[in-house]
């Protein structure tokens, strides 16, 4: 969060909601917060949290469920697998650090409005990504005026901040980086956790710069130089400043990342972490990839993510090259961060699905917007085109195992399916995967497509999303058809969005003398095709969940997040898969329910 | 043009048309073009062509009008004052030239389908960049299997090719450089012309390179090393490639432009020119621009043009930073050209607006495309923060005077207005501009917009364009309800586009010590607003033209290019004007009808 945009926009909405809140009667009222600013930890004093229970219900802001029990995660426009606040408004994801078995989400939060504001940090936990339980609000301004900006979360083994005594187990260690914003200053600033609930702040700025655009650390420890490294966003300057420091308190500037990219309005939530190569001669060597949130300013309009891919010496990100990257080729994926300390070698990261063109308009209530699909990033590398070699980052959910339903729908090898139809009977959350077939030296048009629609309960409204073929293929989500009301008036909300699909590259037929050969030099078009019988695969899997549709294609080659509103309370209820023209084939196709991850709160 | 996709695609169209084509009867039937492929000259061989005369009328393949007299540019969506094709499909300027008082533009033109593919130069010259002359077909390919692709035009003032002899006014020695296509290669070849109309292929290929991604030749003279210099895109590798030549014949590498912005699927049309700075303290000075297209793999989808701006030193560019910039906002302008001997140390361009992604396939016969309005450019500092000073390509439509019909509303300090409902009568074309002031301090909300919106003669279908207030404001076109038919059907028709609006840098209150000041540095934040009232004031100017608008921000800090397709044969008929909440005032308005450029054969 935060362009002056809002900040200006937003001036009148905030004093009007202050001057018309309730007098302060029932403390379980979340909207009384709006009048005494919160301190931290006010939630967690009542000694009802912990990071193991049957916890799920509590409220985002800390208190009980009285105020919102009656219609907790049951409104049609909310998502049952992705995470989302009890009410009011979320936006960032921040502080993802995995710790003793659990993973941390930490988010920008309003709990006092549905629209930006205000702003703390939400918690919530997890064992297996998708599951979230929440927990209070874990870091809160002191007074009014303050905003507990973005920011991440490191764990402190060696305790170089000197914040934990011996009895707090090493991976237990959680320090939070934020951005403390005020009118006047963005300043850089500690808060600590030894039970990962409660966190203590350490007072005073640990970095600052007489900046009002200087913000969303993200902190990791450098095993390349042995000490701890921080990427800060000069936001309206566009560069990415790196820090290092010995003990997370003491901070010297190393280098900085300049005018890169699609620049936009401002750079926010940088984020250098290590991803590991998948296939290939270079697999599972550990590679680092430079992420960097724009907004506003998007090609696309609004808010997206670039990427660079490169080598980190310690001091100093150099990309691969001058080329810009992007993560999604959507509307719905901003504020990208990855988890610190995952285990095994893993990268793993979430973004907050919305836009800042409209999410402080969409029509959901009581709550305003959703985290992504956890996702799983590797870096491969992929053939552009025939002539051009890349290290692309590859994209895909998080294993959907822990949340799978029932198989509504499964073939395989139907060659001669060419429609199919399927009822999606379950809590609007489903999982659909395709692959379609091009036979070799099959000649292609405009309507070469295959394609998902996912209609509405009434049978009128849909979202669809497809692949056309071709050289290269691409891959849309069309949400024109999905709901009138919204779209209709809001200037930002664009309906279709497209992505160009890449081709894994085709080690086998390369030479592998030098690796740099998989990325520059030319491979004979064979790579595109299956080696046996020369045909195009391509597998399009959609993961629906009532007001939300992430697509992936090969795996996460390719991925699109874009949310949708349907009218008159309608969730998904069919799926039509079909193939535009008779040159392609749908090979196979497998169709599950999802399982809501908050059903313990409708109990 | 160019992608395999295309190649591949309409391979079957191609071979259905062919086979499917009328006997040869009528001479003057411009599909019997597809059976015979025509040679060079074959129109020009009737000697009905001239530079000169009321032959505004002539078809775009030369023969005469008798194929298509009826319906002459009258029909519901033919634009009126852009340049398009009397029928059939156009894509890419080629061939800008300013030679002997005449502006020349060439075109990739299909003479014989509806859709890309058998690849001509067509031609029109001008003399005001308004009204264009059809000319005979300019270059034609030889067999079956070639096809004349993408290239420029230069002035051989001083003969160094030797085409020319003494009698020739050096200001018409015309050469022209184009890719020709075949099925196994793309190589560089000359065609060189003394009358403007009738080009002489020189034997052979002057630039090849065993690659069938390498085309679309933009040469210049090259003033710092005294050289011609070529820039070709080697467009799968991601490259441009620039060659030097004393002659045109023979050509030496250079140097290379390597993977820098977003890379998509291809680089195409590169153009490397030099533009005038524009106010400031280096006003007048000549600096150069590299402009690229891509296609596809424009994040909104599809075709757009990329930028930099930097150094050219006789043999290598250099741009001034890492960022990538964008010249258009929306989804219709691409294969951006400039003009070669512009006089007067000004830059003119002009792109193709439409989009490969539905440009085949959009509802209007007999003809598919249309050029942009043509654009004066300038280079710029603006502030696109107030953190951040940046030179940016302005880009406004040459003086519309030229073309310039009846005032149907013109207002002046009308600062009470809030909405204007204008009728639009004329031949679809008008010219819709107005200056909005939002007052020092307001609050804005996510209402506070100043917006157009054209509507057909139904009433019921529009096109709009506006701006939201803030920082940074933010212009927008929407094309959701401008006709359903096409629309509704096609997965890329993406309806909703925006930019973000910079701030013109406030010499006066700025040191002039250091040009670079300029450029990268603080500038107090008053340099957003007028220095008298602190209001802010954006002028917001919508040049629609049957089925395309065209919109300007602030004369050409920002531009956008959309077609739009209103069902049932509508044209634009009226326009209303509004501001969305009373903060904002509608400081001036002016409503001009355009006169057809066709109008001539229409008598």
């Amino acid at each position: 969060m935060k362009s002056s945009l809002f900040a200006a926009a937003l001036g009148a909405l905030a004093a009007a909601c202050a001057s018309a809140a309730p007098s302060p009667a029932d403390p379980f009222d979340f909207r009384q917060a709006a009048l005494v600013y919160p301190r931290m930890n006010d939630g967690v004093a009542q000694g009802q949290a912990s990071l193991v229970g049957n916890g799920q219900c509590r409220n985002s802001n800390g208190s009980s469920l009285s105020g919102y029990q009656p219609a907790l995660y049951t409104e049609s426009v909310r998502p049952q697998i992705h995470f989302s606040p009890t009410v009011n408004f979320m936006n960032d994801p921040n502080g993802l650090v995995y710790s003793n078995g659990t993973w941390h989400l930490f988010y920008q939060y309003n709990p006092t409005q549905n629209v930006a504001g205000n702003q703390h940090w939400g918690h919530a936990v997890s064992t297996d990504l998708y599951h979230w339980k929440n927990l209070p609000i874990a870091i809160a301004p002191e007074k009014e005026g303050e905003g507990i900006f973005s920011g991440n979360a490191v764990i402190d083994f060696e305790n170089t901040t000197g914040f934990f005594n011996g009895s707090t187990p090493k991976d237990q260690r959680i320090v939070a980086m934020y951005t403390l914003n005020t009118d006047t200053s963005q300043t850089q600033h500690l808060a600590y956790s030894s039970d990962g609930i409660h966190f203590t702040k350490y007072p005073g700025a640990v970095i600052s710069r007489n900046q009002t655009q200087f913000r969303d650390p993200k902190a990791f420890w450098d095993e390349k130089s042995s000490r701890w490294i921080v990427a800060l966003a000069l936001s309206q300057e566009f560069g990415i400043v790196f820090y290092s420091s010995p003990n997370m308190k003491d901070w010297t500037e190393v280098s900085r990342f300049q005018s890169y990219g699609i620049l936009g309005y401002q750079y926010e939530c940088p984020d250098l972490f290590q991803v590991p190569v998948e296939g290939g001669p270079d697999d599972g060597k550990m590679m680092y990839v430079l992420a960097i949130s724009i907004n506003p300013g998007a090609l696309i309009g609004g808010s997206f993510v670039q990427y660079w891919v490169g080598d980190w010496d310690g001091s100093k990100f150099t990309p691969r090259d001058n080329a810009v990257r992007t993560m999604d080729f959507s509307k719905d994926f901003y504020a990208f961060s990855s988890w610190n300390n995952s285990p095994g070698k893993k990268a793993y990261a979430i973004a907050w699905a919305n836009n800042w063109q409209y999410s402080q308009q969409v029509p959901t209530s009581p709550f305003r917007s959703i985290q992504s699909l956890p996702r799983e990033l590797t870096l491969k590398y992929y053939r552009p085109t025939p002539q051009f070699g890349d290290l692309i980052l590859n994209n895909r959910p998080v294993n959907l195992s822990a949340i799978h339903g029932k198989t509504l729908y499964k073939s395989e090898n139907g060659n001669s399916a060419r429609n199919q139809t399927v009822n999606l009977s379950g809590q609007g959350a489903f999982d659909i995967t395709a692959t379609f077939k091009l036979p070799a030296n099959a000649n292609i048009t405009y309507n070469t497509i295959a394609s998902f629609e996912i209609f509405a309960g009434d049978g009128k409204q849909s979202v669809k999303t497809g692949i056309q073929m071709g050289e290269p293929a691409v891959a849309y989500i069309d949400r024109r058809g999905a709901g009138q009301s919204f779209a209709a008036q809001n200037p930002f909300f664009t309906d279709k969005t497209s992505g160009i699909i890449r081709y894994a590259a085709n080690y086998t037929t390369a030479s592998s003398e030098n690796a740099d050969q998989y990325v520059l030099g030319p491979l004979p078009p064979s790579a595109y095709l299956d080696s046996t019988d020369q045909a195009q695969y391509i597998k399009l899997q959609a993961v629906v969940d009532r007001s939300v549709i992430e697509v992936f294609v090969n795996d996460g080659e390719l991925a699109g997040t874009s949310v949708f509103y349907f009218d008159n309370d309608q969730i998904p209820s069919k799926v039509t898969v079909s193939v535009g023209d008779n040159k392609l084939q749908l090979v196979d196709l497998e169709v599950r329910a999802l399982n809501s991850i908050w059903s313990k709160c409708k109990e």
